[in-house]
Parts: structure tokens; C-alpha cells; sequence
């Protein structure tokens, strides 16, 4: 047995197929100083060869897997349009007189070498997509086959040390049943693609690549991260069934996407919704069964790209949001950068805790240049379906307060320009901050709603980095203190006559589910693909259930106790997916 | 008028003393061959000469300032015997035939270099003490005087571009009335020692050196952060009368030394105690009149050096400082580093949000080993006194639990070896996280008292940073959350019958004392300098006034109604320092 992360669930049974990194040997000698033009013409060809293909991969991607997984691909075209790269290694081949494929090889090494150096992990990650372009433009020079993925005859596990965009782009979706690799984690490119093909992942094995050898029989446990190579026959017959469990529970997810999100007995009735990154995402979202967009982040617009969006484009992303959801709502939230998240336009000071800097709604009050220009284009597109605003990172009441100031001078604004909005445009802040959960009382007057962002709710309320692997075991979404916070929210809301939903990814924890049920939270809003497990949760209690476990989580003094109650309350009545399947 | 930053307070009115950066001008020309070994001769005089002068400045500072202060020369010492330097500088001597001067110049400017571009900012100001250290070997190597300010005539205000620990070692403290600086700030060490001095400093001035002549007459407002060049009769007469006037307080000040720290009703005595860095801080505590060590800080035993301190070593420490503050309470905080406060004896990680990081407790529990010979260091010394030990950084029931157990395993220890100490000992935690303010009541069940960290507490309740720049005005002590959390913490204390106090700097807040008595804080704990203004304030309320003011600040939404009420409440009775001399 291999154990290592478990970065896409469900179950497979199938033969290994090992993804072999083929080395690339590359012409050192020197070109003659005649066939100079010829290397540089070669390039050309490659280039654009390479181009087209990329552009090829970004449209089957997009249709596949969704404009977010394809984006990729993009970075990849402006590598290959960046004409200091292109510069450089034209300059080794007419000044040193390299081959093609030499010159590429060593300007990529130097990129490759900076990238994979720089103390930014977003940066340090684009070390491999040098490295995945460069060997596609090399291939091409070369004359090779660039899609080793494209033509597998029979139904696989990949085995590989790890997946770049261009290897998981060229599957034939129909014959890859799991992935597996020696590193990479949750957040991986491997990760994100496995999750969208819908195929369980197991990273982060280490060595697998040695260990498995092609034809392998393999069973793959996405659920639990766990990989039987060679499996004995008990193992293999005892994931039949699991494999047969785990089925039935995905088509008993498939038949409730009809059906209300309700208690059991009908009491109570919540509103389902997905966390968005692009527009592009709404398809999958309304296809998993939303009624709404409780968190479009928008921050995709102003990502790995040197200037800041125009009220146009934004208007252009907001307004396609709000017509593809509509008549469900948007909820889009302003700007929300800084911390681990840096914008190249801005010029971002470094700080020592981050997490604790200068983000979100504080960068936004300080520069009401971008803050405007947001909310311009939120408002025009309110006109074309049911879009919300909501704010980040609101610790006082001073701080919304200004920004609805700011809205309001928008809103007059475009008034004057004749400009069509919602009038009646609700605002809601996120209650990502202890003081704000705290305050919710004095806060509630102030807006139309609340969205509980949990993850930094739980690490502020703690004091936990959770990426921090050190005290990552101090992260606890059940830890009393975050129950406390949520509940009085949730209450402090409901005493005025608004509503909080959660936008964290507690809201899509099966676990915690329950608790938030009872405690009358109006919203859940998650990925896409955890709205059908929470329905089923939500459909399988009576409404006095929900309440009691509530009640009985608010007593304890753990969260071990907590989940101890919930997994004794629900297992019973076989309303929850067996624990095997399970975690 | 100048405006700086205020970073010691009082008053001065006198005349301009410009301390000049010298200019150090070296013989770059070569040795000749046979007097290499007279260079090296000069040198070992030169550092000879400086050990000496620094082993007095130690002395001299140790006693007029205390050990705290006189450290810093112990660092230089240590650099003076560093074998890799002095190998450096007498590589150069021999190999390259340099002069003295000029070797050490040039190996004492790589270093400065090296230090300088560090990102952890204790490492960076190293930089500056490699520039004093180098500064008097070089004078001392010439002949020069190194004590420039040792023999000032008249009564003075410094100005400087910044000033080295060299510099004010040496003064002659009646001399001397005031501290301007171009740069530095409120934790710079020109700022400590004139705190220490108990003389008013404004730093950060920019370019005072450049607006200030000698002889120029200059009023000095440290309260304020306000300098006047020149002052026109009119500002003078003026500052003439506060000067009096903040005279006159400090007066008072004295007054309350030997009173009681209770209401002027007599019907509510709470406890003042000092938070203290080294066991000979116990002398200022005392003399400001401390009941208590609210906050005894050991990470003095820990910081600075290559290896950890041995269980005897720190022993001796805590049991002098329970000696020398017996009968009264000493809290001693077991280790708290981590975050900004690097440990070099531990391989600590870097990491990406320290503050949220393995710090404190959450070391400590992982690395026993540390902890357990702390904790019979602490049980050993309170035998000799009254000894208290507090867990720092607790976010939840079970790290109280396993902190216990392992206290309670040493307690066995040492029954066993026949080691006394005091059975009853007192166990406590630190509340400064904002999930332990909010599961109070779970806690209290765990522990003897409680002392809320408000530093931490803010940070982490508001999510800021405040030594980051941009976003240092969102820290605020008077938030209603913060004050929320602070009634919770206090209210569910007494509940079961324990006490709470307070160590963070919120405690010796004047303005937050008040609503902090009222709220029925049992102890505060400060900096010694502020333990007699807070006296002050106590004692000039009645509890009923008290109670009122704290009822009234936790009805407010924002903190500036709540810093309006206060000063509403408490400058008409002329309790309070007036304004012009405050803040």
C-alpha cells in the first residue's frame, strides 16, 4: 500500500501506464556561420508551429475542462510572444551560433533557474510552465511527437513524476481512470485537473514512478489517498464493492439535483450556491445544481497581467456572470488582493505577516481609483441580472461605511451619465475577521447581508497559517471559538431581518453541515462539485435534528467531541457516505 | 516647528549641541614588507584599548541604566573576539600589505553590507553596531578621541543623524536634556536609552541636523513629538508654563507612590505589577512602585546566542528575580519565541506569516525537551519566592491539558530527585488569541489566572499588523470587539472565582485604564515608567464612576466616541494630564 494525498476522489481499478520524462538531448555544435538564417528561420517555423498548438489546447481545454483550466495555455502564448525571451535566444544563435534548439535550451535554463529561486510561490511555479513551453518548442525543432498522452489505446492509470498543462490538455479523456504522481499537492496543476475530469488523484507518492511498472494492475483510493500496486484478490474484491458503493452515491447525488435543498420534513429550506472564479465557471456551477453565486471572486481580471482592467472588460466578465446566472443571484466581490495574492500593476510593499497587511478592502479604500472603477462596472452590470456587492475584510463599522460612500458617489455618477443600475443593488460585507464576527450586532445595521469567509476566519480567530504545515494540525473549523463566532452572526443578522450565508469551505464540509443547518445559516455557498453531497446531507435531517446537533456541538468543549457526535448522529441511518468512502 | 516622532517623553528648553558624523579618513597606502608585523602589533593595541573601554562602557551602563541597556556591549565585545573577522582583517594586513586602518575598514564594510541587505531586521541592525564597533577601533587606532560626548560644558540638546550605543554610553547624564535625530524611531535604541535617562527625545526628524545650529536655542515637546528651532518669545513663555506644569505631575506622580493602588472611594484595590525583560529590571519595578512581576519574559536566556541555556543558568535567573521582588507575585512566561523573535539555537523555519506561525506554546509542546527544562527551572526557583508560571500563545483546552501534564511529569521529577519547590504553585495562561478570549468559560476551568496579551490580541482580532505602516491605523485597543473580548475574559474569570490581568501595553494606557477597572481587571501589568501615572488615574476615580464609564464605552460603536467620552469624563475634574502635554 502507497499512501499520499488525496487530490481527487472517487475510486479506480485499472492498469498502470508510466509516463516516462523523456530526456531531451539537444545539438551542441556549433551552425555554420552560413546556415545562421536557417536556425533562426527553423525557430520561426517552430514557434509558430507551437503557437498554433498551444492555441488548439487552450480551445479543447475551455470546452473540456472550462475557460479556468485553459487559461494556462494563454500564459503560455504570451512566453512565446515575449520578445526579450525571443530576443535572447536569437541572439545565441547569430552572435554565438547555436543551434535552435541549444539557444532555447540554455536561455530557458537561465529562466527556469531565476523563476524556480524567487521566494514568491506563484512565480517559483512558473519555473514549470518554462519548462513545459521549452520542451514543446524543442519537440517541434526536433520533429517529435508532442501529444505523448494523445494516443492511449486502452483504459490507464498515469503514473508520472508530475503532470504539466500540456500532458493532462492532449488525455484522451475517455481512457485515463486516475493519476498518480511523485509530487504535488491539493493545489497542483494535476490536482485541479483531476477534479475537473472528474477521475480520483492520488499525489505526492513519492517515488511511484519506480515503483510502478507499465501493465501493473493498480487500484487507485481517491478518497483516502491511498494506492494498492500488484493488489491480492481480498483487496481487489473488497474495492469492487466500495467501487459499487461509491457509484450508487453518485447517482443518489445525480437524483437530488432536481430536488429542493430542504430538510427532510420541509421546514427548512436553504439556498445552495457556487464560489466562481471566472465567468466560465457558471456552466459547471448551474450544472451541480446552484441557485446563485455566493462568492464571485474577481480577482482573475487583474492577475498575471501588467495593467489594471478597464471598466469595460470588467463590466463585459460581471455582466456575463449575472446573465448566465440569472434570475439566480451574483454575489461579486470587490477586489481582494494583497496578502498571498499580489497584483503586478500595484506596487505592493513586501510585508512581514502578510496576512496580516495591507488586502482586500483596505487597499481598495486607500486607492479609490481601482475601487471605483470596480464598482462602476459591478453597477452596470447589476442592469442585466441579479448581482450583489460584497465587501472583504471588513474589521469595523468606519470601513464600510466609507465604501458605501464611495458607492454612493458611483451610483451618482452614473446617474448623471444616464447609465442603468440596480437601484436596489444589495451590499453585504464578508465576515472574515474576528472583530467583525464579534460586532456582527452593530455591523448588521449597516448592510443587507453577511457571507462568512471561514478559512480566514478560522485562521485569524487561531492565529494559524493552515498553509504553515507546522501548526496546520491547529486549524479547526469545529473549534468552539468558530462555532461561537458563526452563531453569533447568524443570530445577530437574523435579529435585524438580514441573512448570512458562509463562502468558506466549511460551507461545503459534509461534517459541519449539520451544525450549520441548525444554526440557521440562510447560504451555503462552495465549489461546484460540493453542492450535491451537502444537499443530500441537508435533504437526509429533519430540521429538529439539525437544531439538536447544533445545540449539542455549542456544549462541547472540542471539536473531536464534535465530530465524534455528528459521525454517531448520522452514520446510523446510513444518511452519510460510509466512513470507508469516506474523509 | 518640527514635527518628529514622540519617543521619550517630557520637556527640555535649551541649546544645540550637533553631534557631526566624523568623517574617518584612512592611510590607503601600502605597508612596506618589513613593518607588516608592526601593523599587526598596532592592531592588537587598538583592540586591546577597545575591549577595554567597552568592558567600562558595560560597567558604566549596567549601573546607570541597568543590564538591559549595557548588553549591547557585551555584542560588541563578542564581535571584537570574532576569529573570523580578525583573520580577515589580518589576511589583509599581511597579504595585501594594508594598513590597519584600511583592512579593518574594508573587512568591517563587507560585513556592514552583508548585514545591511538582511530581511530579518535584528540581523540588519547589526549592521550599525559592526559601524560602531569599527568606528572606535579605527579612532583608537589613530589616537582620536572616542569620546566625543564625554566632556560636554553646558546643559545641551543632541542633535544627531542618529545615535550609536557608543555615543550615549559615554554622556555625561547631567549634562545632557534632550535627544533630536534625524532617523530612528520609537524602538530604536536611541529612543531606549532616553526613556532610560528619563529624557525627552524626538527621532526621525529628517533633517535636523541640517535645520539646527550650535548655540541655537530649541524647545524639545517629547510628549508631543514637537521641536522648535528658535522659538519665539511667545512659544517659549508658553512651553515655560507647561514645562512647570508637566513638573508639577510628575510631582504627583511621586506622591501616589506609596498609596494604595485603589478607587478614591477606597472600594475597589486592584494590582499593579511590571512586565520585566531580565531579573535586573527588578530594581526599576520596585522603585516605581510594582506589587508584582505581571510579566517576567525569559526569552532574554535564549536570544543572542548559539546554544540554549542550561536548566542552572535559568534557575538563577528566575530565582532572582523571585528574591529580589519577595513577598510579592513573580509571573514567569514560559518561552515565547517564534514570530519576529528568532531563536538561533533552533533551526526555525522560515515562514510565510510568522505571527500565525510555530511560535510560543506551539513550540514548546513540540519540542519538550526545551520546555521541560524550563519548567524545572521555574519549579526549582519558586521555592525562593513567589512564583507564578503562564503559558503563552494557548488557543484552546487541549494545549493547556498537555502543558499541565508536562508540568505535572517535572513536578514528579523533582519530588523524586527531593528538589523543593512550591507545591501550590500558581498555573496560568496568556489570553491573546482571540479563540482563547472566546472560550473564557472552557479555560477557567483549566487554570489558576489569566493575563490578556492585548498586543497579540488586537493583531490577531483585527487581522493587523502593526508594525506594518499602511495599515497601523486599523489597530486600535478601544475597538468594541477588542473590549468585548476583554468583559468576556474577565466576566467568565470571575465566575468561577479565578482572577485576570492584563501584560499587554493596553494595561499602561492611561486612557483605556478606566474602562478597564470598571470592566474589573484584578491586575495590571506595564512598563515600570507607566505603573505611577496609572496609580494615578485609579485613584482619582471613584468605582462607581468607573463602572459607569466602562458600561457607557461597551454601549459605543467605534472607538473615537469612546476616546471622547474618556477624555469628556476625565478632563473636567482635572484628573487627567491636560492635553497640550498628553498623548
Amino acid at each position: 500500500m502507497h499512501k499520499g494525498i488525496a487530490a481527487s476522489s472517487g475510486i479506480a481499478i485499472g492498469i498502470v501506464h508510466v509516463l516516462q520524462d523523456e530526456p531531451i538531448a539537444v545539438n551542441t555544435s556549433l551552425v555554420h556561420e552560413n546556415d545562421v538564417n536557417k536556425e533562426l528561420e527553423r525557430l520561426e517555423q517552430s514557434l509558430h508551429l507551437s503557437k498554433k498548438q498551444l492555441k488548439e489546447l487552450h480551445e479543447k481545454t475551455a470546452n473540456e475542462s472550462g475557460e479556468e483550466n485553459a487559461r494556462i495555455f494563454e500564459a503560455h502564448l504570451m512566453i512565446l510572444d515575449d520578445d526579450m525571451l525571443l530576443d535572447e535566444i536569437k541572439n545565441k544563435i547569430c552572435s554565438e551560433r547555436f543551434h535552435a534548439e541549444y539557444a532555447l535550451s540554455q536561455v530557458a535554463e537561465v529562466y527556469m533557474k531565476m523563476f524556480s529561486e524567487m521566494e514568491d510561490d506563484y512565480l517559483k511555479e512558473r519555473a514549470a510552465d518554462i519548462k513545459d513551453i521549452s520542451t514543446r518548442v524543442i519537440k517541434n525543432l526536433q520533429g517529435r511527437s508532442v501529444d505523448a498522452l494523445a494516443n492511449i489505446a486502452q483504459e490507464v492509470v498515469i503514473v508520472a513524476k508530475d503532470l504539466s498543462p500540456s500532458d493532462t490538455a492532449q488525455m484522451d479523456k475517455d481512457k485515463v481512470k486516475a493519476f498518480l504522481t511523485d509530487i504535488g499537492g491539493k493545489t497542483s496543476h494535476t490536482a485541479i485537473m483531476a477534479r475537473s475530469m472528474e477521475i480520483p488523484a492520488v499525489l505526492g507518492l513519492g517515488d511511484i514512478t519506480v515503483q510502478a511498472n507499465k501493465g501493473d494492475p493498480v487500484i487507485v483510493d481517491g478518497n483516502k489517498g491511498i494506492v494498492y500496486l500488484n493488489p491480492d484478490q481480498e483487496t481487489e474484491e473488497r474495492y469492487r464493492i466500495l467501487m459499487k458503493e461509491y457509484g450508487q452515491y453518485l447517482q443518489e447525488l445525480k437524483a437530488v439535483k432536481e430536488l429542493p435543498a430542504e430538510t427532510r420534513d420541509g421546514r427548512r429550506k436553504v439556498e445552495l450556491a457556487a464560489n466562481i472564479g471566472t465567468p466560465k465557471d457558471c456552466k459547471g456551477a448551474l450544472e451541480n445544481g446552484a441557485e446563485g453565486v455566493g462568492l464571485f471572486r474577481t480577482e482573475f481580471l487583474y492577475m498575471d497581467r501588467a495593467s489594471l482592467p478597464s471598466e469595460e472588460e470588467q463590466f463585459q466578465a460581471y455582466r456575463e456572470a449575472a446573465e448566465k446566472m440569472a434570475p439566480y443571484p451574483v454575489i461579486i466581490r470587490t477586489l481582494d488582493v494583497g496578502g498571498d495574492k499580489q497584483l503586478p500593476a500595484l506596487e505592493m510593499p513586501d510585508e512581514m505577516n502578510p496576512f496580516l497587511g495591507w488586502r482586500a478592502i483596505r487597499l481598495c479604500l486607500d486607492r479609490t481609483d481601482i475601487f471605483k472603477t470596480q464598482l462602476r462596472a459591478i453597477l452596470r452590470a447589476s442592469y442585466y441580472g441579479k448581482v450583489r456587492i460584497m465587501y472583504p475584510m471588513i474589521s469595523g463599522v468606519k470601513q464600510v461605511r466609507q465604501a458605501n460612500q464611495i458607492l454612493d458617489s458611483v451610483k451618482t455618477e452614473l446617474k448623471g451619465e444616464g447609465i442603468p443600475f440596480d437601484h436596489q443593488v444589495e451590499v453585504g460585507i464578508m465576515i472574515e475577521i474576528p472583530s467583525a464576527a464579534l460586532i456582527a450586532d452593530l455591523l448588521a445595521k449597516e448592510v443587507d447581508f453577511f457571507s462568512i469567509g471561514t478559512n480566514d476566519l478560522i485562521q485569524y480567530s487561531i492565529a494559524v497559517d493552515r498553509m504553515n504545515e507546522r501548526i496546520a494540525h491547529l486549524y479547526d473549523p469545529l473549534h468552539p471559538a468558530v462555532l461561537r463566532l458563526i452563531k453569533n452572526v447568524i443570530d445577530e443578522s437574523h435579529k435585524v431581518g438580514i441573512w448570512t450565508g458562509m463562502c468558506g469551505e466549511m460551507a461545503g464540509d459534509e461534517k459541519a453541515v449539520p451544525i450549520l443547518l441548525g444554526l440557521g445559516l440562510d447560504e451555503f455557498s462552495m465549489s461546484a462539485a460540493s453542492i450535491l453531497p451537502v444537499k443530500k446531507v441537508i435533504r437526509s435531517l429533519s430540521y429538529q435534528e439539525a437544531v439538536e446537533i447544533a445545540d449539542q456541538a455549542m456544549e462541547m468543549a472540542d471539536s473531536e467531541s464534535i465530530k465524534a457526535m455528528i459521525q454517531q448522529r448520522l452514520s446510523p441511518n446510513g444518511t452519510c457516505r460510509t466512513e470507508s468512502n469516506h474523509d
